[in-house]
């Protein structure tokens, strides 16, 4: 039986129907029905349900983006930072191993040879090495929170896509923003990225950190020029000059841009198809959300 | 009416007698009556009471000292930055002015001058400027979220002292530490900081931050000359030979030595007794701790 936290999110709907749609016994837990806040409670869930594996993807992510974790900032600490301690706090009690969904977002460009950073590598866009944005800083401090513990995966994905359109999937975002920031970026392709969580809990891999994106890297430009080429036919897309403008136009927080190395992920016999192909994939199996959902992706 | 939270702790306690001594209308509010960290029964609370003034003295210190928070990394961040925010909320909805017991120990050093630190200096042994301990960094970030609302008194105090003997009392601490570590440090006399955070009540200064210590700073082996003079007559200190040496040996995690600077409080109307004063009158009241109480000080 396996625990998924988070399960209505953007990350959590696709654990929930990838379990559902391979008949693996789950239950999506929510907080209204068992505050897994709280450890003593989720403690005696896990044992009653005899749960073998938990996934985390509860979190403060900030709606509709990042910049509003600076006006919320208790929650965005108490989602990030000390939920997953206590997630982890039953789960240690319980010997249950888990994933918790932790982000790339927590550094910043390339190392000097332009090579992706591994998890050797402190974070470089945290509190401890700002500037920073606040959702970056609290991300980071969770992994701190959950270094301490013995049987966790810590999953670092970053700017999730895949092939169905949606507010939080970044093919829609660009898309759908009136001008896009051009920047190199590693990125994870959702419909991969589950599976491969889940082979965590069969292949049962050294815990740690595991940077969890689609090997390599690629630009905005070059994502948009695939969208031209595919499923926004001809379309020009809009470009800030730099980055200056856009932190002065459009943003209010610095973002993280940044290439990862998933050469572990790899190594743990878990591979992500090359970033290219993955885009080309979500891009051939293109899915536009229904016409009364366009509002919301705004 | 004035609601006390974290009326149990050393702080707090000493808000509890000073009110009930002087008759004031108080709820010493204990989260298992009242889940203060709920924004909406707090609240509720707040209103059904007709509560005029908070105070919140709960919080993560670690015991039996601030290298517990390095293994309490969860419970530390919501004690100190996510309850804030939480009471924050509540008293923003009911329009409730209150004062949140912060710390000093987000600086290290003095300015290059000499000078204490004021408000306007950014903290210096944070997250964001570290190295710093986990304690210190979830304080400075506590501030951070407590920067959003209006009517909040954020009072700084620091390495609190008093004339009752308790292991939390830091001539306390002297008296029963093998060994200490001297350095300069500004400090906080309990017994005047009471009715002076209480004065804030009455007198309504201006909302923000305020460094709580008594004016002037003093070196432990200051302190440790006038208790030879007084209450441990005679009595030889056993020094570290320096910071080296005590974090080596003795400490886990760095610690805050600071100098304040507590002008603005004065400007304020409250003013707190010269440092040295404080502790010779501090001393001149001691009342040793019962006998049975002495196994708790180590």
């Amino acid at each position: 039986m396996i625990y998924l936290l988070g399960g209505t999110g953007y990350i959590g709907r696709a654990f929930h129907r990838h379990l559902t749609r391979h008949g693996i016994a789950h239950r999506v837990v929510r907080r209204a029905e068992l505050d897994y806040a709280d450890p003593a409670r989720l403690l005696a869930a896990l044992r009653a349900d005899r749960v073998t594996f938990l996934i985390n993807a509860a979190g403060y992510t900030g709606k509709p983006n990042v910049d509003a974790a600076e006006h919320q900032k208790a929650e965005c600490l108490f989602g990030n930072a000390v939920l997953p301690g206590r997630i982890a706090e039953a789960c240690a009690s319980a010997r249950v191993p888990w994933g918790h969904v932790s982000s790339g977002c927590i550094y910043q460009g390339a190392r000097p040879d332009g090579s992706g950073f591994t998890e050797l590598d402190p974070p470089n866009f945290s509190f401890r090495a700002g500037p920073c944005s606040f959702y970056s800083g609290s991300k980071a401090l969770g992994e701190e929170v959950l270094a301490a513990y013995p049987d966790v995966y810590q999953w670092r994905i970053r700017i999730p896509f895949d092939h169905l359109d949606h507010p939080r999937n970044y093919l829609s975002k660009l898309l759908r923003y009136p001008r896009l920031l051009d920047a190199r970026n590693s990125l994870t392709h959702l419909a991969e990225f589950v599976p491969a969580a889940l082979a965590f809990a069969e292949k049962r891999p050294e815990p740690g950190l595991y940077n969890f994106t689609n090997p390599g890297s690629v630009t905005t430009r070059e994502i948009t020029a695939l969208l031209a080429a595919t499923v926004a036919p001809g379309r020009d897309f809009a470009f800030f000059a730099d980055e200056a403008e856009f932190m002065r136009t459009a943003a209010s927080t610095p973002r993280s841009n940044c290439v990862l190395d998933s050469s572990k992920l790899l190594a743990a016999g878990i591979p992500l198809a090359p970033i290219h192909e993955a885009l080309r994939a979500a891009l051939a199996a293109w899915r536009p959300a229904p016409r009364d959902e366009v509002g919301s992706l705004s």
